[in-house]
């Protein structure tokens, strides 16, 4: 047996960034969250804090910055790109770079005002290994928080000793959706790229007559594939948040579906992944 | 001196109440948070555990999920206002009935599909002393998230010796409005009402040339006020979000408030009062 | 009717200081988070954005870290009573300040290593005039999470239309504790009066066999007043969080108590005061 | 180009069970929250909402309280090892079995009165794949919060066109350890090599002087590995919690490191892997 150094990575996690451009005396707004890891020749640093090969995460930040500044910010799966790649060009040490964006959407209220819309943030993930190498782009969203009254049913289980619970032919059926989608490329028209699978999320959970959530979320991940063609995996991990019908016959009441508790713990956690099988895996992509 | 019980109140917090009610195929959702608090003769019950003027919290949950069934659930001061009348009048020993509610808006994706909409969450604080006492109102909102890019100085302050901050001509303004206001009856077009002041809200701080924070605040219950006749006073709590222009000159660049540091801790916390001065305060209306 | 400007204040919140003290190769470490509220003259400021008596929130953090490096970091209770006195004594047109502190606490684990404990925040709210006029000091603790595992009950409570909660003579009773105590002046043992007092809400806990919480609550607050003569005023603040023993019949086990689903929310909340009838009230001193 | 299922699972999340147990008087406490997923034959419940393959995630969690009752709640590795192992055994269409499960810590008040006691969470993760497929134990903890207030440099890095941070031989260094350690065998003395992980990830955090966090990190996982022979691998996750000295020259003073702003965000994130090489790698054991 010896001791060794295993996979590790190093970087200044969010970095908020806030960019206002100027179009005369109409203001325009980003808002971002970007956390840089980096990795490669770091076996020094580990052993003996020989610090030669790192640069330190002070100095990521303040790339952020400046290349706010200088490059503005476009589509921020660009601007992972663009930060991925200068961290690999610029340092012999550092192999591989991974950074991970969230954005902020704000409404317009006038030339320079703004109201912070709340609805789902907007996610890139891309790696690079620079020049000639490995790179990828996963785009995605969190906090999509979406809920059917109607049209989900679930039934025709496994029962074991442990199972009270009652088929159901009419249910909520709400969740807040984290999915994120591998793109073929690093090159693509990331803006209606996203709203285009924005859409296609939110269609087939409103769509789907649902069996189970599996079934949902699966649906949701082939509409996205099936409708835009730059992506080749979708990766969903949907949260059941349970809405239980309250039992109100003790107050001499019936609830055909009206009146619900929402828990908050435990949840059923639904993950799956749809994608294109003629597409190599990239489990890089992906962490 | 003799140790003696002071005031109090006790309840069932947050019960998480989902409405559905049907138009044919297309259904309504509301989704709310309630609280309840109720106090009353309650020494006993804190001096010897004698609950026999207690109703219990559980009673209170299932108060919520009944009446929702009941009544349905119409805008939240009424249905606060239903509640908080019930328990006093239902029990001898509860005196007084505090009802606070928070509800979470959604956008319709179809007949019976929604997406949570993540805007302000809207709130509602009702008392009631039951018939023929003191009854109160209060509407609100929290977490309105707004921003100016422009339009907002801060100077001609006091220096003392630990002032270093210099004075701008130029800044980002951003907060997060916490608001309430205080309606003159227990009466009112409630929905229309709420719209009327987050309108008037958004309107003054965007619409405010800001040489200070506290100058937008009471801008913005000055403008509640005078467009909204119904209230008599507005309470606004709002930290000062600060974002700090990044200094670019080490890297060779200027940044004429283009590129922002969003900061989190420490934040300046603003908090006033505005009112009709023709109106007798109600400090037991706020708590 | 004429629209004024009501209550109001501002300050810093939320500054975080932590202070290194050496005693030879010995250090000592104090990680508090302090938040400063001052009022005055400040209607110019709100009318019309005048900031000539406006203290900038940024000259008050600054003061936090002067004076913890001039004046070092005692008790909390002196450290805000430092703060708030040099506020109002500072500058004429500050007449009231307010400064809050909460502290973490951390174990030692080598000479200058240490690990953050994790057991309840203590905190202190204090209140200044200046010199002559009114000062308040209350000290407390928030995150103080206990539970009894038997020695609870709950029964005779009220049972109306909506009651289906059945009487128990054995719970489980869990909380968490957060504690307000006003002190009866401006100078005291700080540390070794919190020592006290959190060994009063721990053994009151304890050793109280509860037939309500609200009954455990009147006996932590009247043994804190009992044994601490420096304290004139208790307030408590104590959700219920929710044991409930899980029905196992359906898969033919008895549960006598032993296994329990812990839930988030509704929650029971249950709020006193316990105070020293000879004490007149001091509505300022709290909030 | 053909549209597939990947990889899925799911399951109950967050299920809290907390179990007494009585030895006398004397009762004995253990909280948990356990998280369950599954895998296996689920391709028709994401294609066509056919559920005859999916055992409930209502019945996983009662399948938790159930097993707390029948078998009691030994060390977590063991208890996730019982759930894991059931429900492969159980069903011919779940495949694999991934338990994960946090307990609380609380300290003893009484014979059955009990205060969390905050410090650090412990974890472990459990996969089987059923009797003589593959199994794994990681155990580990998260937000163990520590600090050096002295023995910590950071100088020798690469300086770019970005870099502006200066070098230091003293600083603090403080961080919130989520440490994750692979277990050689599925059969250990939890309990106590628990204790011994955390003894040695304290005592190498305290007694390493760094010269960079990233050699504290591997000397943290170093000393787990050398001294728990039942381990062959960790894995650990380390945000640096930058403190910065204030500058406090305006004021007149000194700083010698006594002073610290202690930042939110953004902060460094160094993650690192310590194993031993003649064990081969096990990815699906970790996530």
């Amino acid at each position: 047996m010896a001791i060794v150094l295993g996979p590790n990575r190093y970087g200044k996690a969010e970095t908020r960034v806030v960019r206002v451009s100027r179009d005369g005396a109409t203001h325009h707004l980003r808002d971002l969250n970007v956390s840089i890891s980096l990795s490669g020749d770091m076996d020094a640093v580990h052993l003996t804090g020989d610090n030669a090969a790192v640069l330190p995460t002070d100095s990521q930040k303040n790339t952020v910055f400046a290349f706010a500044r200088k490059h503005g910010i476009g589509e921020i799966e660009d601007f992972g790109l663009l930060l991925a790649r200068h961290f690999v060009a610029s340092q012999p040490t550092i192999r591989h770079a991974r950074v991970e964006i969230a954005e902020y959407a704000w409404e317009r209220q006038g030339p320079h005002s703004f109201v912070r819309s709340g609805r789902e943030v907007r996610t890139a993930l891309v790696h690079s290994d620079g020049p000639g190498g490995r790179e990828s782009v996963v785009s995605g969203l969190t906090d999509l928080v979406v809920l059917n009254s109607t049209g989900s049913e679930f039934h025709g289980f496994i029962r074991d000793e442990y199972t009270t619970l009652e088929p159901t032919r009419d249910r909520i059926l709400a969740t807040s959706v984290t999915a994120r989608w591998r793109h073929r490329s690093t090159d693509a028209a990331w803006g209606r790229s996203y709203e285009r699978a924005r859409r296609c999320l939110l269609e087939a959970f409103a769509g789907t007559h649902s069996l189970s959530l599996q079934q949902t979320l699966y649906q949701m991940g082939r509409h996205v594939l099936a409708e835009c063609g730059e992506i080749c995996e979708v990766r969903l991990s949907m949260p059941n948040r349970h809405h239980f019908a309250v039992d109100l016959a003790p107050f001499g009441m019936d609830n055909d579906n009206e009146v619900f508790f929402a828990a908050d713990r435990p949840y059923g956690l639904i993950e799956g992944t749809v994608l294109d099988d003629a597409v190599p895996t990239a489990p890089g992509a992906w962490s």
